[in-house]
Formats: C-alpha cells, sequence, structure tokens
C-alpha cells in the first residue's frame, strides 16, 4: 500500500465504525440528526494523526480505534455546536443541523456527540486510561476557550497577532495535538516520544489554520470549492488581516481599518485587498509561517525512530501543505 | 452533628471545591457567566448521595469529592442548556445565562461545564476509574436522551404514563443513580452493595421528579418560593395531567385536552384544574407512586450493613418525600 491507499484505509476503518454509533433509533429527534452528522463525511485527519502517533511509537492500530472515533466524535460536536453561533447555514455542502433542524435539536445533538465520544474513548483498553482521558479532556476545555476568545474577536475591532495565534492554538492546534499524544500514550510510546508526537499535532494545527486564511486568498475557486475571498467578505480576522494591518500604511491602512469597521467589504473589491495582502507582505508572511510550522512539525518527527507511520506522518504533513481542499 | 449539620457540611465542602473551578479569569466572555453559574446556589443533593454512597460502602468522604464536584458540575451543564431550550427566563431567582448573556455563551458556558465536570472526575485515585468515568458518560447520554423525548413530548398530544417514566427515568433518575454508583464505586464496595445503592439513586431520582409535580398542584405559595399550579397554565404534560387523562370520563376528560391542545390555561382555572386532578386520583396516584418509590429505595439501603452514612441516606429520602422545596 502507499500512503495515499494506506490514508483511505485508515479512513475506511474510522468511518466503518463511525456509523456503528449512529445506530441506535431512539428518541428519533436525537439520532435522527445524529446520523445525519456522522455520515456526513470528512478527511478524518485527527484520527488519521491518532493511529499513525501510536504506530510510530509501536503500538499496533487497533488498540487506537477507539479514540480514533472518539477525536472524530468530538471534532463534530465542535462542528455542529459552532456553527449554531456563527449562524452557518452549510458545511460539507449540505445544511447544518440547525438550518435542517432548529438551534435547539443543534444543541442536544452536540451535547449527545460529547457525551459519544467519551463512550467511544473509554473503550481504549490502556494502562494510560486515566492520563488519555485527562489529555482528551483539556482538549475539550480548550476548544470551548478557543471559540470563545474567536466569538470576543469577532466584536473587537483591534486584534493583536499573538492574540489570534492563541485563538488557532486552543481552537484548532490543540485538538490535533491531543489526537497525537493520546496515540502515543496508547502506543505506550516513552515520555521523549509522546512530548514529539504532541509537539508535531501543535505544529500541524497551526500550520493547517493558517494555510486555511492563506487558501481564501490564493486559491482557485475550483480547487477551494466555494468562492475565493469570502473571509474578505465576510470581514473575518484572520491570520492575513490582522499581519496586513501590523504592516499596511496611508491609504491601504485606512482601506482594511474600513473593512474591520463596516464588518466586511462587497464581494468586487477582492481582487483589490488581495493585492494589499500582496503588497504589505502579508501573504508572504503566512507562507513563512507555514512553512516554520511545517519543518518544526518534521523535525518533531525526526526524534522518532524511523518507521513507515513516521514517514507516513511527513507525507500527511506535505499533503496539509500543499493541499487545496 | 446531627443530619442537618452533616448535610450542610459536606454541601459546604462541595461548594468550597466548586468556587475552585471558577477560579480562571480569560477569555472573560467563558469565565464571567461560568462563575455565575458555579456559585448560583443549589442544595447539592447529587453530590451528598454520591459522598454518603461512598461512605456507606466502607470508603472515605475525602476520596469521594472530586467526583462529587464532576457531579454537581454536570448538572449544571444540563440546566444551562436545558434553560435555552425552554426559553427559562430564570432560575433560582436569578436570570437565566443565556439572558443575562446570549444563547451562544450559554451553549459555549454548557461545554465548557461539560468538560470541566470530566476535569473534576478524572482527578479522582481509584483503582476502578475507567468504570467511574464510563458510569459517569452514560449518565451524560441518558440526560440528553431524556432531554429529548422531553422535547418531543411537547409537541405530541398523546403521551403515555409509561413513555413519560422512561423519560423521567432518562432526565432525572439516572443522574442520582450515576452518583450513588459512582460513590459506591470509589468506595471499593462489593458489586451487591454497588447494585444496590444505583437502584436506590434510581428510585429517589423518580420519586423526587414526581414529587416535583406533585408540589406544583398542593403546595402553597410560600414553601414552593414560586406561584402554585405554574404546571397547569404553561400545560407540561406532568405525570398528574398523564394519570388524570387516563381516568377522566365526560366533561373533565374535554377540559383536559382542551388544556393540551391550547398548551396550558389562563391562571384563573388552576383551582378548577387542580379539582380535576383531585377527583380523578391523579392525585392519589402520585402521591402513592412517591410513597411506593421511597419504599423501594429505602428497602434497597437495607441491604448495605448499618452505618451513619446509611441512616443518612434514610434521612436524605425522608427529607425528599417532605420537602416543601
Amino acid at each position: 500500500m502507499n500512503h495515499e491507499q494506506r490514508y483511505l484505509h485508515y479512513k475506511a476503518l474510522i468511518d466503518r465504525r463511525l456509523k456503528r454509533f449512529a445506530r441506535q433509533q431512539e428518541p428519533r429527534s436525537l439520532y435522527e440528526p445524529l446520523t445525519y452528522i456522522l455520515r456526513g463525511g470528512g478527511k478524518r485527519i485527527r484520527p488519521l494523526v491518532l493511529l499513525l502517533s501510536c504506530e510510530a511509537v509501536g503500538g499496533i492500530v487497533r488498540d487506537a480505534l477507539p479514540a480514533g472515533v472518539a477525536i472524530e466524535i468530538l471534532h463534530n460536536f465542535t462542528l455542529v455546536h459552532d456553527d449554531i453561533m456563527d449562524n452557518a447555514a452549510s458545511r460539507r455542502g449540505r445544511p447544518t443541523v440547525h438550518t435542517k433542524w432548529d438551534a435547539n435539536v443543534a444543541i442536544l445533538v452536540g451535547d449527545e456527540l460529547l457525551g459519544l465520544a467519551y463512550r467511544a474513548l473509554l473503550k481504549t483498553k490502556s494502562r494510560n486510561i486515566q492520563e488519555i482521558a485527562k489529555v482528551f479532556t483539556e482538549g475539550v476545555v480548550e476548544v470551548c476557550e478557543g471559540q470563545a476568545y474567536d466569538k470576543e474577536f469577532e466584536t473587537r475591532r483591534a486584534i493583536r497577532v499573538d492574540e489570534y495565534l492563541l485563538m488557532i492554538e486552543k481552537k484548532t492546534a490543540k485538538m490535533v495535538a491531543v489526537a497525537a499524544e493520546i496515540g502515543a500514550l496508547i502506543g505506550n510510546g516513552t515520555e521523549a516520544s509522546i512530548r514529539a508526537l504532541r509537539r508535531y499535532g501543535e505544529h500541524i494545527g497551526r500550520a493547517f489554520q493558517i494555510q486555511d486564511d492563506l487558501l481564501d486568498i490564493v486559491a482557485n475557486e475550483r480547487e477551494l470549492g466555494k468562492a475565493v475571498g469570502g473571509d474578505l467578505v465576510e470581514g473575518k480576522k484572520t491570520f492575513l488581516l490582522l499581519e496586513a494591518l501590523q504592516r499596511a500604511r496611508g491609504k491601504e491602512k485606512k482601506m482594511l481599518h474600513a473593512m474591520v469597521r463596516n464588518e466586511g467589504i462587497p464581494r468586487r473589491l477582492v481582487p483589490e485587498y488581495r493585492r494589499i495582502y500582496q503588497q504589505t507582505g502579508a501573504i508572504e508572511a503566512a507562507r513563512r509561517r507555514t512553512g516554520h510550522e511545517i519543518a518544526q512539525a518534521k523535525k518533531e518527527l525526526r526524534r522518532l525512530p524511523a518507521s513507515d507511520a513516521r514517514a507516513m506522518l511527513v507525507w500527511l504533513t506535505d499533503m496539509l501543505l500543499h493541499r487545496t481542499f
């Protein structure tokens, strides 16, 4: 199996188990939307990181499958609740739960997902189970904190780049780090290898988020699967915007402030703002930052003994950087 | 210490620890409402059941304190989210989180409470920790199912009494049973004593909920702390209403159906509907049912060796039955 095939194999293992979790029927108002969510697809990156981290320290994939399912359900919990808070109408090309049903249903489905995530996690057989559950729980707490910062930033004018980095640290990177650390704990890795994999997760989590901000500006529409410049239209405070705000002077600075003040720009102005991001060096800064995070991630991987799983984690890292999805 | 004093002592132990959980400051949008909730009071019945169950099988209170805090935080999570779904403006005499802040804040605060509940639980030192976390998690899952049934029932005309009992089983009784079972697990009780305490919890949980329905009709306003007959005004499908619907004939049946159809009655009709509950025997049925549950609960307690903690659990049971709060 090459890396791509192995990825699809692991993804299928997770998808099959996720389906089992959506088997119950009653109460219908709860399990119908829950099934809708768990069968809604997704790249299953977090479980993949978890399974490979387990293997990379000498563990076997089967032992890590329940936790892999757990981290994906946890991720879906955040999506369902965030979509309510963000007023998002669609996700992965389908109506969100609170749009297709209502906000009350979506609140309850999210809560249930969190319960089911722990149910899956606690199927894990490991002498480290208490530590595993603790690491998972700190992920839950931090992802809530990250979302709180994200919502606070929406209504605050001035955000510093370091504040933005703290937010994505908690909202995105932490969960990937948790996946890697739990995989390493299940595989009974050494303290050094557990730490290396946790840091690996943090680095690729950050890279992933900044890359996301970048793709909104530099990808083409076909690759992105949605209109380019959506973050500009919505006035989202991305890494690019905050970098550009720090760097711009004169007319460009005024235009950026106008975008913040008006909470977005008309779509026809997207090319002009893209040019500002280009000229201020914000795009270059984002590229440099993701490049740096990716390099650091790979450096952490080199602390582990060479293995197929480690090679596959390197492949995954490059895929994330070059992805256009 | 008499029972009352001991109750207040245990309550103070829990309250002190709850305050510690609300110490963090940032992000403010999350921790300010969280502090508001955790310092908002409450009778702390669930932690009390947990601590006493631990003692009743020979364990010590200190070992059970983190789990006691956890079960109370879990309870508060359900309150915050249920209040959004139920559109409740106040609780314990203060504005609810979604009223004082907004629904988005309340969603996130609830999620964070669930994370913090696990954080507290996982501080427990016990050889049974995996089983304890599993029992706790089944509590989370069932409480969501119970709330889903509750919301379904609001929009359904005909609910059978057994469906109602399933709902309160999940929404109320399960959590008390979880508290008792976890206490017994922490105290390293025998299988028989763990089962007895779990069943004890189920019985008093059911008794508690039906008593709640009853008090809305038979208590006086000063005792209840709010207007009597609120469930009638809101057209809530209580044990009393469902029993009365099964028993009523002719004009009385028509009046009950009208209340369901109109989703409540004007406050001036409360005495008339109270009379229907009386004459159909619904009030008597509720009294009989709580009496039966209490008797069963005490029967389970008699399976345990005699101890101060067991005597205190008997006292608690009677207090719940005779409470007017």
